[in-house]
């Protein structure tokens, strides 16, 4: 059986990624890998064992593209207000707060924010199957 | 703080995607919710709290494009090599076991192996700073 370790998104700009999953998400730098030609960095924090792996490359400064397949990755939060209101005042440019439901009933409450390369982060009020 | 709570996939046929995630990593299909066009499948097991969510769009056909940002999912398996016997045999084509060193000492055992939609997913051998 195999256990979720973390997900991996290259990023332009070690510096402005790092700000971002630590400012707008709490997610903190635990490891520093360099190695010839590109770094592996990993952001955590004492709430998740996931991690999230950034890798910069050295000689990369195009944009990544996205394609449409990946989506996005998902965090709870215990005060989806705060948060949007947090995201706002950094000037990360949260979406609406959406209120998505199922047969009448609540399913998630959780708006968007994209990371400074163009990853869409999903930001869920925790409570139901979002724990 | 936010806790990770999961990763999100489009995929094209939810059988075969569903199918890759139990029987090559242990993944079981712990939540079905089936929208009007859509349906939102979620994965996981009892080691990790951690959940991949599969996307099926109704009305998709042609597969998903990657882009060049976006990684791969980790995840630690207790046997590498198992893992990938495994895998072989279920005719999943796993590319071969590497061993990735960092100033000379160990730093990860692990192979790659795409699923059914085109994703990476990698599979590292528990152990050092996955665990």
């Amino acid at each position: 059986m195999a256990k979720a370790a973390h997900s991996m998104i290259r990023v332009l700009d070690e510096d402005r990624a790092v700000a971002f999953y630590r400012d707008a998400l709490g997610l903190d730098r635990i490891d520093i890998n360099r190695f010839d030609g590109f770094s592996l960095i990993y952001l955590s924090n004492a709430e998740t064992g996931f991690e999230v792996e950034l890798t910069v490359n050295d000689d990369r400064s195009e944009p990544y593209a996205h394609g449409d397949g990946y989506g996005h990755l998902a965090v709870v939060v215990d005060d989806l207000d705060a948060a949007h209101r947090r995201m706002t005042d950094l000037g990360y440019g949260p979406r609406d707060i959406k209120d998505f439901r199922k047969d009448g009933r609540p399913f998630a409450r959780f708006f968007f924010v994209a990371d400074p390369d163009g990853y869409q982060i999903e930001v869920i009020q925790k409570g139901g199957r979002f724990s």
